[in-house]
Order: C-alpha cells, then structure tokens, then sequence
C-alpha cells in the first residue's frame, strides 16, 4: 500500500457555459462551476478523505476549484504546488472558437478527430492571435520549444507524466492523501496512464466535473481498484453521460 | 538592489468584528474583509507590483486574502508557500474572550500589557478549553515544546525569524517580487526586524489591514526606505489610527 490520490476535475466554466473551446485561456468558473467545487470539498469531508497536499494546474478554474473546495473540507492550510504539465489540452487555432460552429464548419469526422482522437491535434494558434498565451507571464521561463501551440491528448500525457513521476508520485510514496485539481484532457491522461487503457478505448472515457475520484494505489503505483472510486458514483455516471454530448 | 518584498496584512474577520481576541482560532474574513482583500488585490495591480511567489500562514483569513487579491491582480498561479510560523500572535488563554470584557475585568493596563508589550505573554492555553489548537491537524508534525500555548511578540519574532531567513530571503535574493499575507503581529515582527525599531517602540506600530506595505531592500536585505511604502499612503494613515483604537 501507497498513499491515496485523489482527481477532481474543475466545474463548469464560463466558457462551458458559451460552449466555446478554451485550452489554455484562462476563464474563471461560472456559478454553477463555483457550487460544483463546493460539492466536491462536501465529499472530501464527509468521506473523510482529507488531502494532505494539492497540485493544480496554472488555470484559474482549476486552481479556484481548489481553494473553494479545500475551504469546505477544511483544508486550506495543506501545502500547495501548481504547474503548466497540468493545464489543460492545448487546442491550439481552436481556442475560442465556437464548438457547435466548429461542427458545423469541418463536419463530424474532423470535428470528432480533434476533441478525442488520441494523436490528432487541432490545427497550431498563431503567435498574435486573440486567444493565444505566448506574452502570458505565467509561462515566460519555458523556450519556444517546450511551448504548446496544439496539443492531441498523447502530447498532453507527454508533458503530465514527468510531472506525475517527478511531484505526485513523490507525495504518494510518502503516504500521502493527494489531490489533482486539474482538467478534462491532464485528467484522462493520468487515469489513461494509470488503468493502462489503450489507445483507442480513451476516446469513450468521460470524467465528471467536481466530483472527487479516488484511486488507492499498491507499491507499484497500480490502482487496487481499476477505473477508481468516485465519492458520489450515482451522479458520476450521469455527469459523464452529460459530457459525453457536449458541442451537440 | 535585491528583490521587492510585499506584506499584506488580512482584512477583517468574523472575530474582528466581534471584537473577540481571535490568535491562532482560524476564524474566516467577513464580508468587509473579503473587500479589504480584493483593494488590496486591486492596489498590486494599479501599481504594477506583481507577486512572483506568495508565503502565507496557515490561518483561512490569510489564505483568503491572499487567494482573493492574487484573483483580482491577475497572479493566481504563482507559486504558494503556507507556514505556521507566519500565524498571528498566539493569544493563550484570551483567544476567544472579548476584548472589551478582558479590559473591565483586567483593567487598562494589564490588558495594554498583554496587547502591546515586547515580552510579556498572556496566560496559556490549557489542553482541552474550548480554542485551543492542540488537536488540530495542521500542527500535527510539531513537537509539543515547539507548540505556543501563548505568545508575546518577542516569541513571535522568534518564531517567524528562521521562516524569514530560510525562505523569504532566498526569494528575495532570486530577485523576486515577494508577497507575504500574514497577520498585524507576525507582520509587525518583520517590520521590526527590517526596520530595526526598539522594543519600546514597535508597540505604537500599527499596520492597516488590506493595503499592500512595499518594501525595496539593498544588498543586506535593509529597506532603502524606512518603513516602506504603502501603496495607498492616504488610506494607510486612517486605518492605522483606527486599529489603535480598537477594544476601546
């Protein structure tokens, strides 16, 4: 036995809502997402599944899920560690884009290709456009080639897993109650690695927003239980349902 | 020249308010606290004084502070560090006791000596009273010696010294723009030891609460200048009167 890690993927955002593509455009959450964060920091206490540190990504919604639900939980004091490797998706030209219109314009295949094929990344955003990051401070130490443009979700477990070995796997080895605030794409890349789904079965799999997933993990960094433990799996399985139909 | 070093006192909480002695009892902001927090995020922004990293205690009105400013000036995503010995003076057997009762009961001046002396602590805490810390997880780690159970503010200085030392400072020395969200008397602790103010004479030092407090340090890490700056001077002077004024 190992510590325990625990994903929770930030709610709804306000470009959830505009049913916009945003990667790494820093939108906050929306109302809706705020009472999701807070449902999640309810499950962390009443499971008593209590972190003993966080890591989020440099993502506003993320890193709000975080505090909101580690203000519930009682938790606010735990040490903090945030880093890009846990961003979401890159979705390069697409950020910002419309997804029904996106639909619409490309057609089912290519549509369907960039949001879940495993190695089709969207077209790359260009420097200077609206909704790019390349002046943002937050990533002024990286060199251009260690900078996303677009990322399909194999770059996206490319650049997380130096992050899980290095930062995450440490905690868990040290016993710890760990939790990941982080997004749709960085999530599945971390449950991909660690349920060794292939290629193929990774596009059918959805995770739920703010409901706290738990993995318990044996001396090799394997989950006990394949897929996890969500502390709410009624309203797991409708939520992933519900995403599943996004941009239709 | 070396980096620029930031403190940000938290604004008004619940026990504020209540004009309760509050310590180490993790009371949260009210709601003019949570306005204090976002000027003084507001305050950082105008000026163009951007935190690269932020230390804070372990205290929620801290924490929530400096969640709500870093929201507001746009550096949600900088690196976080949270440490008890940046909390508030531990206030021994006053946590939780009014402070307008404790001054009838104790009269003017043991309860000035308890509230503005160098060295005198108030009474400890005793193990199981209602607002002690003594089973609070976050101080799990700490031997029972190393655990106030009443602080002056000598001890808190003594406390916070070797926090500044071993990770404020090497902050500073990276050349970083340091925010340090804390409290009026672990805040009044590192003015004292910047500004090299007496014993007798810090007790007369307030420190407002929301409004940003600059300092730029030479080569020895010694204000260039005394005092630092406050970011809205004008407010600072008011609110500074006020807090002295307080359990009257």
């Amino acid at each position: 036995m190992t510590g325990t890690l625990v994903l929770l993927r930030h709610g709804n955002s306000e470009w959830n809502a505009k049913n916009l593509f945003t990667g790494w455009v820093d939108v906050d959450l929306d109302a809706k997402g705020e009472d999701e964060a807070r449902r999640g920091g309810e499950l962390l206490k009443e499971h008593g599944v209590l972190p003993d540190v966080v890591h989020t990504s440099v993502l506003r919604r993320a890193i709000r899920t975080s505090e909101i639900a580690l203000h519930i939980a009682d938790r606010h004091w735990i040490p903090v560690k945030r880093h890009w490797r846990l961003n979401e998706r890159h979705y390069g030209a697409l950020q910002g884009k419309d997804k029904k219109q996106t639909l619409e314009t490309y057609g089912e295949e290519q549509f369907m290709l960039w949001r879940r094929s495993y190695d089709v990344p969207p077209p790359p955003i260009e420097v200077g456009s609206e909704f790019d990051q390349f002046n943002d401070p937050r990533y002024a130490a990286l060199p251009p080639e260690a900078r996303p443009s677009a990322e399909c979700l194999k770059d996206v477990l490319v650049r997380a897993l130096p992050y899980w070995y290095d930062e995450i796997v440490p905690d868990l080895r040290a016993d710890k109650t760990v939790l990941v605030v982080a997004h749709g794409n960085s999530l599945r890349a971390f449950v991909k690695h660690l349920d060794q789904i292939s290629d193929e079965a990774i596009s059918k799999l959805n995770i739920p927003t703010g409901i706290p997933l738990r993995y318990d993990l044996d001396d090799d960094l394997r989950p006990i239980t394949r897929g996890g433990l969500y502390l709410d799996p009624g309203a797991a399985k409708e939520a992933a349902a519900a995403v599943a139909n996004q941009g239709r």
